[in-house]
């Protein structure tokens, strides 16, 4: 790749090296395939399933990365993280042997917290659309003299996630199988950053798109504009793992070179992917972690007889909303 | 192993002749483990992930074997099956090019009689308590001159099933794993018989459980009595894949010489073991499909210290059964 903004902030090395370091501790997700699925879609579709990663989700994969790398003499006084809502910061800070204070939203899915106190994190809750997790993290980090672990802002983070796509890609590869497109769920943009740069160098033919949802769709129209966007501060989703306000600085360096472009995905549309995720994979997958199955699913693209590979990105999704999205009615 | 009744009917030469016919056909579906769940249970406890098995569910195996193995000339008259609900040998079927009529119960979940329909099956119901499906079956075969493919007394049948354990067993080895506990379901007593043949001969210090819903807990009253006795025709239980009158004649005489014991489980013990690997697997079970994790999880023998590697051996759960599961309080 030639130097540019993009190849300055990740590449396909840094991918190598988590790769690296995650051996034997991170799972290995499987790539899932229903040929009844496919029949009823005209295409082929396989989903990297990593709702089977520990945690739940694959922000166990970016965590794991960049704690693994803090100093020896900045252990002792920890992490202090913020998360859409996953506990992966704390689960990798845990198993590392580092203290950690993760910030999490008082409205995150109750199992969340439960898992991230569960796992032995200080658990620290504020308002998401009134209070500014960036100002409460600075302050808990230098109160704590902590080492702050960005969410997605990040090119270690970045690199931990991207190692998802250089399994399913090389899985798929394995039994002859390449992607003509592939699509990500996407909030600040770490994990599809990780992502495209991981495809590209090891299938540079396949496009790379993002799913966000509705109202969130901040890389959609960024990528469209050229320039980063914000979202509007009233837009509400149930994809709670997905909602940051804007792309990141990096992430965006990243996804504005790597990416083919950006999908978005109502959220009835991503209720409908859990339950056929429910219903052909029987995978446990979040409102969130639907939003690639969604795109895919419900002809955001033309996919017709191609080879679709999508990420079901997380699967720590409260009973009730797992419910309410089981009791619709299926399209196939 | 010396000569006796169970290695007449099934050794593990069997199983590994069937793993070759799956080579490439079969899913070989992950082993998975949720720390957070071991840190509650108080041991470790690994779970052969079948649900994600083409088909959803183990049955997949045995019928391939079994129909791969028909001859030449006995193909174009096609196979009748009766199953407990699942759709496996349709599906089997299907994938070799053979015709297939599936005997299948009239409460069967919905989601089974329409995916069997789906992969091109004719559907032919009856009622399970009042009709007998071996007279059905006898019929059927005899008006189309099919190949009766039995859903478990058949060493191919076995044989197939068996494969699920090689497999755990051997990716648990690789890992330095070794399990002091199987446990699997158990309905007529196929996947019990083809796994415990492995398990025996892959890692003959670990003790081998079959797992029976309450009041079709046959097999464990068999094993105590030691001669097959049947259920009480009375009996109900939500876990329609496990619904089979008695042991058969030929797993029975596998299951009296390999297993340790038969642990049985209420439908609520069932129940709230899918709810667990809900929040804690993200695997869709079903509730017949649960009930050796309900078995494991619920002291039914004491496992504290031991390593505990059970089979959730299917996932095709209606939705409203699946969203009952998920609206229990957890122990855990």
């Amino acid at each position: 790749m030639p130097s540019s903004p993009a190849s300055e902030v990740l590449t396909f090395a840094d991918i190598e090296s988590a790769q690296e370091v995650l051996k034997g501790v991170a799972v290995v997700t499987p790539v899932l395939e229903s040929p009844l699925l496919n029949a009823a879609l005209g295409f082929r579709l396989r989903v990297k399933a990593e709702p089977l990663q520990i945690t739940g989700s694959f922000k166990f994969r970016g965590a794991y990365n960049a704690i693994s790398r803090i100093p020896e003499d900045r252990r002792e006084a920890g992490v202090v993280a913020f998360s859409s809502g996953n506990h992966a910061q704390g689960v990798a800070a845990s198993m590392l042997g580092l203290p950690s204070v993760i910030l999490m939203p008082k409205d995150a899915p109750k199992t969340k917290v439960e898992l991230t106190r569960a796992w032995g994190a200080e658990v620290v809750t504020f308002d998401r659309f009134t209070e500014s997790r960036e100002e409460l993290g600075a302050k808990l980090r230098e109160d704590r003299d902590a080492t702050l672990i960005k969410p997605y802002d990040d090119p270690l983070i970045m690199a931990g996630q991207g190692t998802l796509a250089a399994e399913a890609v090389r899985a798929c590869a394995a039994d002859g199988w390449t992607p003509d497109v592939f699509i990500s769920p996407c909030g600040g943009g770490g994990l599809i950053a990780g992502c495209s740069t991981a495809v590209r160098a090891l299938s540079p033919e396949t496009d790379v798109y993002s799913a966000e949802p509705a109202g969130f769709d901040d890389t959609a129209r960024s990528l469209a504009a050229h320039k980063r966007l914000a979202n509007d501060p009233a837009a509400r989703s149930i994809c709670d793992a997905l909602l940051a306000p804007e792309p990141g600085e990096l992430t965006f360096a990243v996804n504005s070179e790597r990416l083919t472009g950006g999908l978005s995905v109502t959220d009835d549309e991503a209720l409908t992917a859990m339950a056929v995720a429910f219903k052909y994979l029987k995978l446990v997958v979040e409102p969130g972690g639907a939003v690639a199955l969604a795109a895919a699913i419900t002809g955001k693209l033309e996919c017709r007889g191609s080879n679709v590979l999508v990420v079901c990105s997380g699967g720590n999704a409260d009973a009730d909303v797992y419910a309410r999205a089981l009791s619709r009615p299926l399209p196939f």
